[in-house]
């Protein structure tokens, strides 16, 4: 049986570095030559990032992309090189297709262009692009390859099976595959059924790295014709990890070929298989954090954060990510108690920046508070603030932290976790201020099996004790606890998930079960927070279900989903 | 010829308000039968509001919104009424699409699928909906009519036609077509080629209202087989609009028709026609805007609005729209000086707050200035604050005017305008802290204009001369002109329009003519001002192209459309 030696080029592109990463193409590229590659493999539309949203819409950006790829191909060699870029017809420059160029020997063979456009959940394929309709097939190294991308293995009439049947050996799949939890085991299945069906190796490409609120895990994989995985990449790495395997024999050929390199394999002995173990599941969330907190701050510019440490689990797991991200002394804490503040607070929180090697500071925000109060007060009417006061606490901390941001030149990251988010138990331009939300698509239950995993691999309490046994407060008036507002949250995640991953109307969870009084009022509490949730900063996704592009909920919606009549808009 | 007299039921329902749609949609369905009319036309999507988004992923969401269009149906006599509505197929609930009604006597006659599906711009509905593929036709009151929704008036291959050759006299196009500038004028270039081209009269109704972001502008016509319009309803108000007009004879019918109702015209005598004029382009921008705010607070539960009152152009436009659209009782101006605040600031405003009769209050906002600047000042190490300082009065502001809005239960209108907030001149969580950003979607130059023709409108300087003609300021230090950090305006918003709304690159402006160093600068702060977008406040979409929805750009993004390399991203 024919062998081949692959590079599986699991590259951080990053969306609109068209210079640099045609770099980072060309290095991996490079690396392929010296290791001997038949083929290097690049992610889908790894010229331009994924995804570039609107950006394709600017000509002279899907020109230079173009141009990119040009530049890409011009230095391949004997070992050929598949690239995603976007590509637009010829003949109408508005007809964007995404695309995959089979490059070798300094020039693009052909291009493959998707047919499955994924315009669900966090996509909008179909919003940029045109399907593809032609299956090719190409000759690389003397064996018959089927080139596709992404969601092109997920549809119900893919073309890997005609490719297969038309004499395809091996089908290589380039993705720009969003993670979230349980997507590997999916990815999984799809490949196993997939090979299972065609009798045909797939080789799995796939991204890595963040943008913006999506995070790729990599984990690129090479399955031979007998189901066996023979090579996998490490999630959340980039590398160029190479592998030999060997090619089932030629199969009668009914689809068009194109030849790409007719070298021949070269005697080499071949590599021993390599594959990456999977990270256990809390690990596997934690690095898909890290990723993403530290691809947001480098790709926009920064290297420090700052973040106000409460005292509470969420600020804490928040801090230890960031700390794994950017590098301890670039993350500052800062305290800043009120008058309302416990003293443990302060002691824990010292206790773990200790720990993490992460510097600190505490302003105690009394001077602000006393001076709004004062300002207030004739319009207050002599009336107790209440509410009005808790929020004014937080949004003077959120005027700190940003002082200290644009002064420094730090970037503000924001603490609160999905639990919170869900019900809105938060304060606009308070709590909720800042770049990016590190840990805002984790469930609060999820947030402390975090904490418990990390001081677990850390082999010691490097988040203190007092921080994950404490009862979860806002510390915004005397003695208060968030039992007192909610359902305590190993009863409330449940029913958000019902409500916010499996849009459940609070009708039929009742109907399930659920109390009626507590799941009319959380479902009304999930509506009515989306106003604040849409100016909320993006945070990275690790559920199948986010909050932000993942889940469109009007701002404006009198629906309840509950019995009796849904809310009547006003009318004067 | 046959004579039919149509109710265009022009209403302005709300996303998820069934019950009270059904209201109002029963009480327009009473109007019409007490106008003895044939048929009453609603809305696309006139049961659930338009557009519900992932509303309709909750299948109780769709169940309760069928179960709303059987109470409609069940109310109808022999006046026939077309509704739309969320369908489901009955065999996969999955399986949504966008419905047409067409029920008489009591119940559901039959139903339209929607062909064209729109996805660009604002609209998402590939997302949702399976495109529909039949041609039926309807027998309404002994005239053969085709009934199709919105976008399938726009498409190439328009089902418009294949329904007037296979027989129709009439085609009803049912429409939740949200409102741009000069968007009436395309409506009418496709109403008036489509008429021409099938020789079919046509009923277009649209919706009137606004949701979050979209306002829609009703204007619904009756065009007659010739071409001559018949009957127009007015822009941004809600009513029912009854005409006569008479339909072409019968032509030779070959797709199939279903029988609606069977009555023969009644011998009445016609009404005259009545063609609501149009309003000139600055007042229906002026409309759009007022509606939106209107629908916007009124919907989410508020009657009363709070903003900060600066003496200048926008917060000044800001209050007379919010004005008129609420009542000037319930338009709260919180004048909010600093040290660095001009006299003349304060005395315009009030005298505008006397002309608006609005009620307006004075904070100084001094306390707190000095409290954060002694809070902060060991952090800046003796340095001037600078531009820290400057966002930290316009944060003061922020949290001032939301302790106002949470005390006395009022929303918070911000008063930032397209050119803004396209290069990002404003202070996130001060100048953008609010619910509903009014004039978001109008470039400086237009906000002048929109002033100068509502004091005209008026008779009187309404907005006081010195407010128009003072020259653009933050006043956040001291002697700050806009023109200082930006261009002037008439050379800003034409260059912002090119990069905004028509997706030009600085490398293409440049060889256009523009000027190499500014437009370039330009170019970089759109770029990096997305974040700030991405959590600035929604307001009414009045232009093609407006921040929000239709327009998706990354935040991460390192593309630059200018000469030299793009950015790298930071590796370390």
């Amino acid at each position: 049986m024919p062998s081949l030696r692959i590079a599986l080029c699991q590259v951080d592109v990053v969306v609109g570095a068209l210079d640099s990463n045609v770099d980072l193409l060309l290095s991996a590229l490079d690396e392929a030559n010296q290791a001997d590659c038949d083929l290097a493999v690049f992610p889908e539309l790894a010229i331009c990032g994924y995804p570039p949203e609107d950006l394709v819409y600017k000509r002279a950006f899907v020109e230079d992309n173009r141009a990119a790829l040009a530049s890409v191909a011009a230095a391949t060699a004997d070992c050929a090189a598949i690239v995603g870029y976007v590509d637009a017809d010829p003949n109408n420059p508005d007809v964007l297709l995404n695309a995959a160029a089979i490059c070798a020997n300094g020039e693009v063979k052909g291009v493959y262009f998707k047919q499955g456009l994924p315009n669900y959940d966090v996509f909008d394929e179909k919003r940029y692009f045109t399907p593809g309709t032609e299956l090719p097939l190409w000759s690389i190294a003397g064996v018959t390859v089927g080139v596709t991308i992404c969601e092109d293995m997920w549809i119900e009439d893919t073309p890997c099976v005609p490719m297969a049947d038309g004499g395809a050996q091996m089908i290589v799949n380039i993705n720009a595959s969003p993670y979230h939890q349980d997507k590997i085991e999916q990815r999984n299945e799809i490949l196993d059924a997939l090979v299972a069906k065609t009798g045909t190796a797939f080789v799995y490409l796939n991204l890595v790295g963040a943008q913006d609120e999506l995070v790729f895990d990599g984990a690129s994989v090479v399955i031979d014709s007998s189901g066996k995985k023979v090579a996998r990449a490490g999630q959340f790495v980039e590398h160029v990890h190479v592998a030999d395997f060997q090619v089932a024999e030629p199969k009668e050929i009914t689809l068009p070929v194109h030849e790409v390199t007719s070298r021949t394999s070269p005697s080499r002995s071949d590599l021993p298989p390599k594959l990456v173990p999977l990270l256990p599941p809390l690990h596997e969330i934690w690095e898909a954090l890290v990723t993403g907190c530290r691809d947001y701050v480098y790709n926009n510019g920064f290297t420090d954060i700052c973040f106000g440490l409460s005292g509470g689990i969420d600020s804490a797991v928040t801090a230890a990510i960031a700390a794994d991200a950017l590098g301890p002394r670039h993350v500052h804490a800062v305290m800043m108690p009120s008058r309302f503040s416990s003293d443990h607070s302060v002691s824990d929180s010292e206790v773990l920046c200790h720990n993490l090697g992460i510097s600190s500071q505490i302003i105690p925000i009394e001077p602000a508070h006393q001076a709004f109060l004062e300002m207030l007060d004739p319009s207050f009417h002599g009336s107790e603030p209440g509410l009005t006061e808790e929020n004014l606490q937080s949004r003077i901390r959120g005027v700190t932290l940003m002082a200290l941001a644009n002064f420094n030149r730090w970037l503000v990251l924001t603490t609160g976790n999905k639990s919170e988010l869900a019900v809105g138990y938060s304060t606009l331009y308070g709590d909720t201020a800042g770049a990016f939300a590190v840990i805002k698509d984790a469930w609060k239950t999820q947030v402390y099996a975090l904490a418990e995993d990390y001081n677990k691999r850390a082999g010691r309490l490097v988040i203190p004790e007092g921080i994950i046994t404490k009862a979860p407060s806002a510390e915004l008036r005397p003695d208060q606890r968030d039992d007192q507002s909610l359902p305590p949250y190993d009863k409330l995640d449940p029913l958000l998930k019902e409500l916010v991953e499996n849009n459940k109307t609070a009708s039929e969870l009742v109907a399930d079960g659920y109390d009626l009084e507590t799941t009319q009022r959380i479902a009304r509490l999930v509506d009515i927070a989306e106003f604040k949730r849409r100016q909320s900063p993006l945070g990275t996704r690790i559920t199948a279900r986010a909050f932000g592009r993942d889940r469109r909920m009007p701002i404006t919606n009198l629906y309840r989903g509950a019995a009796g009549r849904d809310e009547a808009p006003r009318r004067f």
